[in-house]
């Protein structure tokens, strides 16, 4: 895949320059230098010869065998570039040049020219408006960064070119090497998912660290995602989550940023790894890259001195892994070994004067250990340490069956450690609670590499009922769903809902209350009101035909003084359910990633403790259980306070039906169920309440 | 303060040793190599010369002259080693040696003795099990640590020694230096609050940074960090904060840790900056140490890279602070003076190609800004950067009036800049999240120091009243203050009860209802029950006199038969109140920082949400104030759902009542009142029931 792009056999950079300083000089000195083994071809009206190589006056000399075309003209020239590029014969073509999307809407419609252009002719375009390209495995240096890094295991996929200067400056300074690095700028053909599929397939990337501040087409992603992450790590630091960092994402690239919840339900079902902050990006994928995965998140911690060590259990816990004591017979008999003030607890203290030996020892005990999934080491300089060798004998007990990472702390003393670790795939951090914490990525990772398989399931159901429904909303322009519908609806996907029906006046409201059976509740049927009960549409507990004939004239009259403008259509008359737990149950479509469903106990746990929780839909059971379980409020369904236990797989249910209905129907972007009334296990859930919102419904009111 | 500690003339050095790689010669060569001026007398039986210097056999040369005696002899040798220091006049003794209060009872038996010994002379001790202090002022490395920092402006304190080997190595790494650092060890003597009082009056000191794992005397902790951090910063890392890492504290120094919120409420108190890890400690004592504190939270951001400027910005956000556009005249002329693709919004965009002048402009107007409190300037080295220069540049600009804190990302390239940084005092870190987050750490300080003078009311009550119910309790040997007598207490301190009365037989239940009028609670009174309606010992809404009659009865036949042991007296019949809003308040005594004071909504906030909020007492009325609002489900007391707000001010007055009476009642270890029943503002808040503990009570069952 992209085979143009990444490895071209010739490459043309149109916009090449004498002038050092310049971009177009720079693309070409860096192919150069960076030791590319291809036909570089560099074209220019006015030059005829640039750094050493013939320049070309247009692309004829390359006509049918180009692969590559690097375009760093001004942006009014881009258009012909680009024509004469895909004239040429290129596979690929990257844009260099800025001044599109990100200047505004005429840079827009030149971009989207330039993108249909490429489209037209099966010809990917990587750009505008990035750095370029650097491939390590054929020495490919297609961008204006100078630094070209080591050959390595990680790739790095970056919305932000700047970004990829400071990547290759602090890859340069650990010593670490990269496999490709990839700025994709304002993302015109080849997105996030376009790159991510080839680095799923390129044997040379162990994991793929990006850094996004928005996502091309939320669906494509997920899938995509999902389909990476199954065989390497994905890691990803999404910026511009806050309202502020939002603000500067859209001045700076034009996205539209989805909002964070919706991204980090997105990545938590495509098993994508997140990343707080740039730190955390290369520290998790660093990790990932160099170490084998854990079983679980039993954390062994060796050290030299105690305080860090207790640095490091206290971010262990914190971040909801263990800490537990070692084997008894493996404390045993390091415990031998060890002087006698040394700890064989766990953290295992090894002394402030530890030797080498001393740590292979601790080491090798924990591996041995069936009780640990993971060791992190940490040393401090003290005057008897020896980082280096110390280094060296922690990675000669490495056997690659449970991870190894390091804390080594400290500057220059232990930068010679640094070097070893680099060198043999051991990741090393200047701070335990790093080390744990990019331990835990790997653990969250790990966990989602084993869930077991995702199993939709799919209820019988009654769709063309709902069908009729929707094309009845359709046809009467009519944009909400209200409750008969919605509960019409909802009934077709075997939720549970009282008899009662609609009724245009008092004497019929009697008679489906007569039917139905008392006590009853009325509520208003109007297509103008959503909240019903602030405006007094709702009346609960009437106990006989007279309380009903006095509620349905009373409600006819506030509502008509209240709201002069609504559509009165009559009232729903219903039989009153039994008491139970209200909860919430709802979906709104995020715009990236789709319908997004939500759970919630009703009442203040929602409106003031803002106790939910959101899941993408599609949604398994164990995912419905676990959208339920983190909920703090979950405590109370499961009985509390002199409560018994509420149906909780009835709760798990309704939102696998409520998924399956939005899949199945998306023109419906929103829906709520509040309240969802639900009793002991073996009683029937109830739908109280609905509404749904429908899109491309064309309103007119009569 | 400490002055033979830290400015000793003379210096005993007993335990020298030739043998390079003991602790013994490492102190003696760091003494010289790190160029003390003063006289350093090393004392070895056998030797009569190390390392150039005249070795004695004891301390008859310095005696009467002697300011600081290191001991570094084995630990059985330590007794005697320093009765010889004090014999000879030593005004401070340091114990390097190890084998004492962490290795067992034995260990901690010896340890007590040499520092009474210490004591009753009036000398100081530093240690034992420490790594000894380092002075820049005087070039004293009275440690066995190697590393000899440049004289600085931070002073840092360590219960770890081995953290402090990390530390130099670090700031030697950085180019930072360093004023004081002290390794307290096992704290036998001088603890954390002997060095915070040092070293607030150390002129040389700006910034005192702390890893403690313990706290040796919590109420004088308290006293001292507030005092000095009203003159200057005090960052401290509480390790052993959490049940894994505290095992480990245990297992460390064998000290107790204090749990981690009553550390949470006395830093907060005593305006300690709190570090969540170990690079943070520093991140944050550097950012303090070098820049001028902000008047508030306004975030002026400055790039030349967009991505940077989002993670800055989503930073900023996430941590409570805020990014504004600028002044709109400041805006207006800096948009003149930059290339009109940047962005002088917020952030302010320089764009890649940013020369140092440029950074300069952009720096200027943000200080120029009167909305602009803090700034945070990124730079990643692109092809135009120069490092180096922009950071002369942005330096060149300061005016000591606003803190301004660099991003410089990168390695190699942006190494240059990293020094002219360290040099002008300009705090520069390797991701932007770590800068705002350093800004938020000198914005809650400045926050903490400008807070408004803390004045605590005292209410007019009656104490005697309170004396004579302890009294009859202790007499009584009953620990527990059950129902009855708790609310005589809380009524002493101007609470308010419902009227009600002890009853001891059903006409004696029936007499005090028809006294207090009708309906009624009762519940029962025994010393051995504290949770009286579990055992069904609460009888709510007695409407009369048969009513009465019967649940005294039942009441006693049921308990009679659920909890045979227990001592029935009575039941205590009171007026049922007005419903309202059931809150949850509550004092239990720290063992580290004292009375910490409780709020809760009742029912399932406490329990199930575990929304509560602590304060230490005495509090004041904003602070009061400060543990409502910091609840979740305060907006519910502010009104919500229907209901009115309730008598918030009725609350932080309750809880200003409790503070005064356990402030004045040390006796009161715990106390709950559950439910406090609160109304609308203009109704009066009701202990509707309450219990208290007292300490130092011999219980004497009949």
């Amino acid at each position: 895949m992209l085979e143009g792009l990444l490895y071209p056999k010739t490459i043309a950079v149109i916009g090449a320059s004498r002038t050092p300083g310049k971009v177009g000089y720079a693309i070409l000195s860096n192919l150069i230098s960076g030791g590319y083994q291809g036909r570089v071809v560099p074209v220019n009206p006015s030059g005829d010869e640039i750094l050493g190589l013939r320049c070309h006056k247009d692309l004829k000399a390359v006509e049918g065998h180009l692969d590559l075309s690097i375009v760093v003209v001004p942006s009014q020239f881009v258009k012909q570039a680009v024509e004469e590029s895909i004239h040429a014969g290129a596979k690929a073509v990257t844009v260099i040049t800025a001044g599109f999307k990100e200047v505004g809407a005429k840079g827009a419609a030149a971009e989207l020219e330039v993108a249909d252009l490429c489209r037209g002719k099966g010809v990917r375009l990587l750009g505008p408006n990035c750095l370029g390209l650097i491939n390590t495995e054929n020495s490919m240096n297609a961008s204006f960064a100078a630094q070209m890094p080591k050959p390595g295991i990680i790739s790095v996929i970056s919305q932000s070119g700047a970004l990829c200067t400071a990547i290759l400056d602090w890859s340069a300074g650990r010593g670490l090497g990269l496999a490709k690095l990839i700025s994709i700028g304002n993302k015109a053909d080849l997105c996030e998912t376009d790159l991510l599929l080839a680095l799923r397939d390129d044997e040379q990337t162990k994991v793929i660290a990006c850094y996004l501040e928005s996502i091309t087409a939320g669906d494509e992603f997920i899938k995509v995602a999902e389909s990476v992450s199954a065989v390497k790590p994905v890691v990803i630091l999404k910026a511009g989550t806050t309202q502020a960092g939002g603000k500067a994402a859209s001045s700076h690239t034009g996205s539209l940023a989805g909002a964070d919840i919706a991204y980090g339900a997105a990545f938590r079902r495509a098993g994508v790894v997140r990343a707080e902050n740039f730190e955390a990006l290369f520290d998790y994928a660093s990790a990932l890259a160099m170490q084998p995965l854990p079983q679980g998140d039993r954390v062994a911690i060796i050290t030299n001195a105690g305080g860090p060590g207790i640095m490091a259990a206290d971010a262990v816990e914190n971040l909801g892994m263990q800490v537990k004591p070692l084997e008894k017979s493996i404390s045993t008999a390091l415990k031998e070994k060890l002087p006698a003030a040394a700890s064989v607890g766990n953290p295992i203290d090894v002394l402030g004067d530890a030797d080498p030996e001393r740590y292979a020892m601790a080491v090798s005990a924990a591996l041995d250990d069936q009780t640990v999934d993971g060791v992190v080491v940490i040393l401090t300089p003290q005057a008897m340490s020896r980082p280096a060798e110390t280094a060296r004998a922690i990675i000669s007990q490495m056997r690659g069956n449970k991870p190894v990472l390091a804390a080594f702390m400290g500057g220059q003393d232990v930068m010679p450690a640094r070097s070893e670790f680099v060198q043999a795939h051991l990741p090393d951090y200047p701070a335990p609670e790093r080390a744990v914490a990019s331990l835990k990525a790997m653990c969250d990772y790990a966990a989602w590499r084993r869930r077991p398989p995702r199993i939709v399931a799919r209820f019988p159901v009654n769709r063309r009922r709902v069908e009729r429904v929707i094309s009845r909303q359709v046809r009467g322009g009519l944009r909400e769903i209200g409750e008969v519908n919605a509960k019409e609806i909802l009934r077709a996907y075997d939720f549970t809902v009282l008899p009662g029906d609609f009724a245009r006046s008092p004497e019929e409201a009697v008679m489906v209350a007569d039917r139905v059976g008392y006590p009853v509740a009325m509520k208003i049927v109007s297509p103008d009101i959503v909240h019903k009960s602030d405006l007094g549409g709702v009346k609960l507990n009437l106990r006989n035909p007279q309380e009903v004939t006095d509620a349905y004239e009373l409600m006819m009259l506030r509502i008509a003084r209240r709201m002069p403008t609504a559509r009165l259509h009559g009232v729903y008359v219903e039989q009153m359910g039994k008491p139970g737990r209200e909860i919430i149950l709802g979906m709104h479509r995020d715009p990236q990633f789709g319908p997004m469903l939500m759970f919630g106990l009703g009442g203040i746990f929602v409106e003031v403790m803002k106790d939910v929780s959101f899941y993408l839909a599609p949604i398994t059971k164990e995912e419905a259980m676990q959208m339920l379980m983190s909920t703090r409020s979950y405590a109370l369904l499961k009985g509390a306070r002199g409560q018994g236990p509420v149906d909780i797989e009835g709760i798990a249910g309704a939102l696998q039906r409520i998924s399956q209905l939005v899949t199945d129907f998306p023109q419906i972007v929103e829906m709520d169920i509040n309240p969802f009334i639900v009793g002991e296990v073996g009683t029937q859930p109830i739908v109280a309440d609905a509404r749904m919102t429908l899109s491309g419904v064309e309103e007119h009111h009569e």
